[in-house]
């Protein structure tokens, strides 16, 4: 079981979609998977789930029960203010510690607006990650001027499309 | 007008102690100052402030006001997970692009309970600021073991009160 | 005095090409001003003037007395390998700690030949830079895909110039 | 094989050492293994071997003829100036790209005298070595105050030493 985050809460984002796309990709391929949005998140659980709440906000615990039940990621993350969103931190801020994520692995890809892309803010995110003691595979996805590549539904740009297709082999067998 | 930051919304939290001890610090030799607690932050703020919402939450407006009537910062981060805290994070993708931080001048402190100090929050913290035109104080302390060497008072380890009396002298002056 | 760091040892360099650039745009606005290229250190210099060795080989000292006796510098450093050359840190693990860099003021300029930029590379350098005492401007430009848009004399993005022209700016005031 | 690399030029050094550690602790394990201590640099390698005299210096290409043959790396790094030191990383720009590291796997393990570790050298190593196409394990481990926790043959911090442990059996099932 392969869950795939889409990082961010804004409501029908880009990178639910890119989510999307991915979880029809490994389904193709016949592996179960399966999409994590934190736009589902409680509106207050930076308050309601965190600290002394851990634990007690039902809502939060059925994200962070997908986290808890998964072995693989895929990580979606849009670049915002030349890092990940502060919301996906927030959630992992959250999650049970050590075991969520220790001895899993996780693959990322950036989104980004602009051409710099969001090497930045995958680095972070690996930083972060290691930490919490999940291997990251070597390849990350920077995929950069997304409106231009991406049309909701399919990824326009066919060297990305590839790259797409190499890191899901990647991480099928990583 | 130096406005500190107490870097996370835990309630109660160390690193909004130890922003008053910077408030105590910077009023002894005459500076204005102020607290800005993320512990304020309306519970909701991570959708009621953001995206489509930025500018419409009033208690979230009020603190990032203090941002955009401030030139100066003390950034009071806790390590979580090896970085900073996500809900500043959060709060920092909620503010006003891009004059919020633009050209302003911040000190970083960063807090951690272990040994091995808050090193990457720090670099991570640094590199989202610079991005938003925030020049950072070489400076930045990394105060370890702060259960040990802080009693929510009073810095009782010799070397940490000498640094941060230093760092506020350099504060003043950059 | 500003000295312009021409951060690479590879022989005729873009990064040389790029410090004279900004050489020529400094003495344009009457700022005293030098290069100091990384292609003049020693070859040996990695074991004749580092460890026991520091301070002991009188090329290497040239370069590094340019360090100590100058307040600002600009680092033009190119991507290799997703950070800045090693010949740059090597340089700088063999100068005087901790006063070389302790309250001095850095511009940092990256180029790549690619499109995904120096992001990575200028974020090391900060962060080392920061922890030996130096200020580093937010204002960080990355020279993108170099090759089309700098001539060897002239840069041929518009929007690139302008940027370097603000960066110079903001430099002689920091 | 496992190669483990020493990653410092300093002559006699404590990764050299600790490497002989590791070396000693594989092979207790029945796992074949083999130093690459950057000691054996020639000393004016940084014009010799790179940019166009790539793959001319036979004293460098055995080294990183043993980069080529093996397929996972421990990397034992002291920490200089809140980094690795840079001749590792111009060892590293003179390997040959992109093949050098493509899907291989590692292990990395940082030195520091003080007390705040080697964090960010760590950081920015995998962010290099990720770029290259190396997984990098998620257990870094930080050995800080290594004149007091090691003496030169045994490691006498028993966690240090469970930690050790732990690591090595992890990299022989990554």
């Amino acid at each position: 079981m392969i869950t795939i985050i889409a990082g961010t809460n804004r409501p029908a984002s880009k990178s639910r979609a890119v989510a999307e796309l991915y979880a029809r990709m490994l389904s193709d391929r016949g592996i179960e998977n399966r999409i994590m949005d934190l736009a589902d998140l409680p509106p207050d659980f930076t308050t309601t789930a965190l600290y002394d709440n851990t634990g007690k906000n039902e809502a939060f615990n059925r994200l962070s029960g997908m986290i808890t039940t998964s072995d693989k990621f895929v990580f979606v993350v849009p670049e915002y203010n030349s890092s990940f969103p502060g919301v996906l931190k927030a959630f992992i801020d959250g999650l049970d510690y050590p075991y969520s994520f220790q001895g899993k692995k996780a693959a990322l890809v950036g989104l980004s607006s602009g051409m710099q892309g969001s090497g930045l803010a995958l680095s972070h995110l690996t930083d972060i990650l290691n930490y919490l003691g999940m291997h990251v595979m070597a390849m990350k996805l920077k995929l950069a001027h997304i409106k231009k590549n991406f049309d909701g539904k399919i990824i326009t740009n066919q060297l990305y499309q590839e790259l797409i297709e190499q890191q899901i082999e990647q991480l099928i067998h990583f």
